[in-house]
């Protein structure tokens, strides 16, 4: 039985696009996950502000930390997310997710983007289905 | 006045995540855009299928060349994902964005993607707000 | 065994909300449902157009008819609507619902709400997950 | 120059299905509205359970009392709901609606769906789009 902690470090190692991303673990409890990474200019669009795709897959990322956390393979089904601020290059953004609703299969989570002075930059809310399989974190 | 396809060009020449995304345009009418990729493996996730964030990216890519077609500076408000199926390194991907509505102001697009056998993978829908500032394709 | 228009019949005799909205079914099959209702007064805002919720409603009955078309209990996990165009009193509106992706236990279905010329007043997608209890439509 | 709450009773005062579903304002203040009301028989779908429909419009009433407490005419362009509960008859829903962000034209609104112990029933988000048209509200 492997610990939160453990789960999501082992997904983590195996995730190449989060490591791509640069994602910082800060905090991973059961159904709760915090990370932190820095923008960089290769995450920028056309308009020189962050590509929403970078703000989705950050928290898609802390999303399938938080709700893999219980050591059940659980997927995502289905997403939203507003967009609130931009963020540029060189700005820290802080990713936390969390259960809204945790139930035997099916689960809600929210996450919250926001930059270094708190502003928040998106909010994505993630629904998830738990499968019957376990994670093998060893 | 630029036409469609050159304020796509533009978009995409400055955008450096879409590259990075190997983004290549199929074609650009107003409201409308289809292009394709292919996953690569630092596209993953620690499951060893297509990272969603990377879906929603292309999407949102592509959404944004649909949107911006018209040659008015527009944002993406919100969006939603649906993923129904996985997708993995090597597999070539289409998207295709079209607007359900598009209002003096606001614009609601959906996006498909397919794989190669025309499998639909996710399913997005963007709500878009068009400011008053023209985009300078030049 | 009962069919997909026995159990499309049997939810409507016990549904009060979708007998209050007038909801006329047209159509049944697996994972499909077709539906019609006409605006009335008090189904309108402070604005005096259709209330959103009125929308979403003929959407979620067209939705969970569909989706339980099957014959196994399955649940709303998740919704989201965009409105396009106004509606008003005495509009009669067509809601057609159906599967977009349908797996062992989750499904994603779209459902289009148009008027008597064709446009299209709002845009729904809902996420369902399938229990394991049969639906007794007798 | 209208007070959120002399809005609000006019807009509600003008809004049957509102009035239908018995909606009762507890508080509004600019961007914010918090009500209640009481699910009845008529309220309920074929499984016996508050139909998705009557929660959605519940959210979306106090959505638009929200972000119309400006005083200029808003409207919404799109929302989600995530289902997390059910609720029966009789049982007495607490709606509150805020800001989570509101720019110059465009806005973004969550609102929560709670019961009498505090469970959330249901997490709704909206994205609102402000007209130049001033609201009336004599």
């Amino acid at each position: 039985m492997s610990t939160p902690a453990e789960i999501t470090t082992h997904m983590l190692a195996h995730d190449r696009f989060s490591q791509w991303l640069g994602l910082q673990i800060d905090a991973t409890e059961t159904a709760y996950c915090k990370l932190h990474f820095v923008i960089t200019d290769q995450m920028l669009n056309g308009f020189d502000v962050v590509h929403g795709g970078i703000l989705f897959a950050a928290a898609d990322s802390a999303f399938a930390f938080a709700c893999n956390s219980h050591g059940i393979l659980t997927l995502a089904l289905n997403a939203d997310i507003a967009f609130t601020r931009t963020a540029h290059s060189g700005d820290i953004l802080t990713v936390e997710a969390k259960a809204i609703h945790q139930g035997g299969r099916t689960g809600v989570y929210q996450v919250d983007i926001t930059n270094a002075a708190g502003d928040l930059i998106a909010l994505f809310k993630g629904t998830a289905y738990r499968t019957s399989k376990p994670i093998d974190a060893q």
